[in-house]
Parts: structure tokens; C-alpha cells; sequence
């Protein structure tokens, strides 16, 4: 992992991050940790791939390798 | 694996948890065991893919790269 | 793989257990041996796929990566 | 590779096995040959998905990833 | 990955490049930052799959392992 | 790779082999050259996915991941 | 890499190559650059997946574990 998304996921501890899995889901939550392999750990997290149906989740752990991308919100 | 999510697996041994696997299964057991690659154990599992037909999987061994994201309870 | 996995696997030897596939395919068979990767030998194994048209299949040797989930008998 | 799936492979050797494949293929063929991730060497061997139309392979290389199961014959 | 990729990147940080994902997604965003993986950093990012209903993504990490091909401008 | 698929295809080296990819695509070409991941060198090579409308592909490289079978022709 | 594949690949450094993608993509590029992953650089690339209405895509980096084969120009 190139040393600036290190810098941008560390910026955005404690902030809500998009992420968008592989298989169509996506997921918006806070962001608590992640590792190098993009494991992450979000809270107050909601499966937003149905806009009409948002799910809660709350505290997840997300395995990195079915990420496919982490937008982190507009500053 | 972070050092997070070896803590928030921790606190969680003996609770219930929320597993979506790849290919949308959705587990729903007790915590018992894991390791550094989200193998899992769970007891008293159900396949809660679908909500209207959970079907009783008892104790079983996951292997952790079926693993999408593990849901710890609302505390 | 976890000293867990690796105790309920044991403790399961010379028992029938549930494997579920990647791809939905179901065994039911007795525990002959396994490995760290989760590779399977089982006995008597049955293809549980179909519940209607049960496919015996005897002696095989899974191959790990291939494994979902394995669940031992309730106890 | 556990030491008894090795065993299990050398007793099998020059004898007919069914292999099933990711994607749905089924073999039958004279196992010559393995190693430890399961490439095998088949001859004699029968491409079995469709009962009804099975096709002479001959002599086959089968690389190791693809396999999901093998089954020697009953004793 | 090659010297020449890597100074192929390093000539296009800064500039838009098009990116197309595993799954057929595209996009289309300011190259930030990469690594060896190529794992990418892209900035004002569009998410250019459907042209007609192109959505803004902004910044965004992507995980290397999903991406099948990088466009730079033409010159 | 075992000591006996190495001989084999060392064998059919500058003979015509028939190779199934994953996906289900065809191809039959003459052996040139090959490693231990399976990547092969074939010439005169034609894609016969579809038997009706086989086209002529000449001297390919196939990066082995993709390869499922490879069937040297009967002796 | 076998040391032919790196060989026919150095020898067509600068003419157009045809690629084949996992999931059925086609290109067709000159090639610049490659390494031991079979990440490659073209440059003048079309995309002729639909060979109706093919798209030019110029210079691209391709992440080597999509490619399926690389097929020369005919000499």
C-alpha cells in the first residue's frame, strides 16, 4: 500500500467513508481502522447498495480483499 | 489483521454475530474461535439467507475467505 | 488455521460431517482427515446438492480451496 | 497436502477416478500421476458432464486449481 | 511491475487517466498516487460506466487487484 | 509440477495439443514451449470453442492461471 | 516466465499484438512493454471486442493477471 493511501485512510479515521464492494454492494461508515491489506473496521455503518432500502449494519469488519474502491467524503 | 480488529474479535468471543459470506450467504452465530485470516468459528449458526426459511447449521468452521464482513451485536 | 479449527476437526474424525461448497454444492460424509488448507478426505460421502436425487460418491479428496463451510454433527 | 490424501492418491494410482472440476465438468480417467497442489495426470480418460454425449480426452494434464474433487473408485 | 509502467505512471500523476475495473466498471479521475500493486489513488473521479448517467465519486482509493487496464490521456 | 507432467509435455514438445481454458474456449496448437505455471507457447494455433467457426490464431502465448486441461494427441 | 515467452514477446517490442482478456475482451496494440506477471504496455490500442464498433483506447498499462493469451502479428 503506497504510502499516500496510508495518509488518506489516517486523515479520515473517524470520518464516513464510502467503500464499494466487489458482487455490486456498497457500504457508507465511519471509519475506526484498516490495515495494508484494506481490512477495515467501520461503525454506524449502512449497506446503501438499495437507496430505497438502506440497512443498518453498525460496527463491521470488512475483509480487504473484497474491496474495490474507499471514497472518502468531499472536504 | 489490524490490532483493532483482533480486539473487536476478542470482546466478541461468546456473542452473537452477523457473517455475510461471498455469493450472499448471511450467517448468524456465536463466536467461538478465529484466526489472522477471518477463519471463523460459530455455534448455534443459522443460515439466515432467507429471513422466511433460516435453516440450523449448529457448530460450524468457516473458511475465511468466503468471509465479506463479520457484524458484531449493537452494544 | 486456528488450534479450534483444528480441535473440532479432531474431535470430529471418524464422524459425519456437512461441507458446503463454493458454488453451492453440498457433501455429507465421514471424516477421514484434513490439513491445514482444509483439504478433505471423507468416506460414504453423499452429493446433498438435491435433496430428491442424493448422488453417492464413497471415498473422496476435496480440495480445500473449494471450502465454504464445515459443519460436524450436533452433539 | 495431508499425508493421507497422498496416500489415498498413490494406492489410486493406475486406477480409474472421477474428477470434478470448477464450472461443472466431470472427468473419468486412469490416474498416472499427481503432486501436491493436485495437478494430475489422467489417461484413458472420459469427459463425463453429459452422460449422454461423453468425449474421449485420452491423455490429460489437469491443472491442480481446477479441481474440486476426486474420487477413487469403490474397493 | 515493469520500469516502464511505473514511468508511464509517474509521467501521468496529476493528469486524468481513464481506469477500467474488473465487472466492467469505468472511471475516470486525476491520477494522485499508485504502488506496485497498482493500487491507485484518483482524484475528482467520475464513475463513467453508464455515459449518460455519469456519477461524481471525487477522491477515491481503488484496490489494484480490481483494476484491468489504466488509459492516460492521449498527448 | 510433477516430474511426470514436465515429461509429458517435454514429449509433445512440436506436437499439436488440445487445451481447455477456463471460461469454457478451446484451443488446439503446436506445442512450442511451457513452464511450471502452465504458461504455454503454442503455434499454428486455432480457437475451436466453436467447432462450426473455428479461427486460426497462429503462434499465441496462454498465461497458465487460465488453463484448465491440456490433452496431447493419442500415440 | 519461460525464457521463450520472454523471447517471442522482446522480439515483437514495437509491432501490434492482439490480446485477449478474461470476461471476453479483445485488444489490439503495439506492443511497448511487458514483465514477468505479463503486465504488458501498448500504445495505438483499439479495443475490438465488438469488431462493429471498435474503440480507440491509445496508450494502456494491462494488469498482467487479466491477460488470457498474447497473439503476434503472422510473419
Amino acid at each position: 500500500m503506497s504510502e499516500m493511501t496510508t495518509e488518506i485512510l489516517e486523515q479520515n479515521l473517524g470520518k464516513i467513508v464510502l467503500v464499494r464492494l466487489k458482487g455490486g454492494k456498497s457500504l457508507r461508515g465511519r471509519l475506526k481502522g484498516f490495515d495494508q491489506h484494506l481490512n477495515l473496521v467501520l461503525e454506524e455503518t449502512e449497506d446503501t447498495t438499495n437507496v430505497e432500502s438502506m440497512r443498518k449494519l453498525g460496527l463491521i469488519i470488512v475483509r480487504g480483499d473484497n474491496v474495490v474502491l474507499i471514497s472518502p467524503p468531499p472536504r
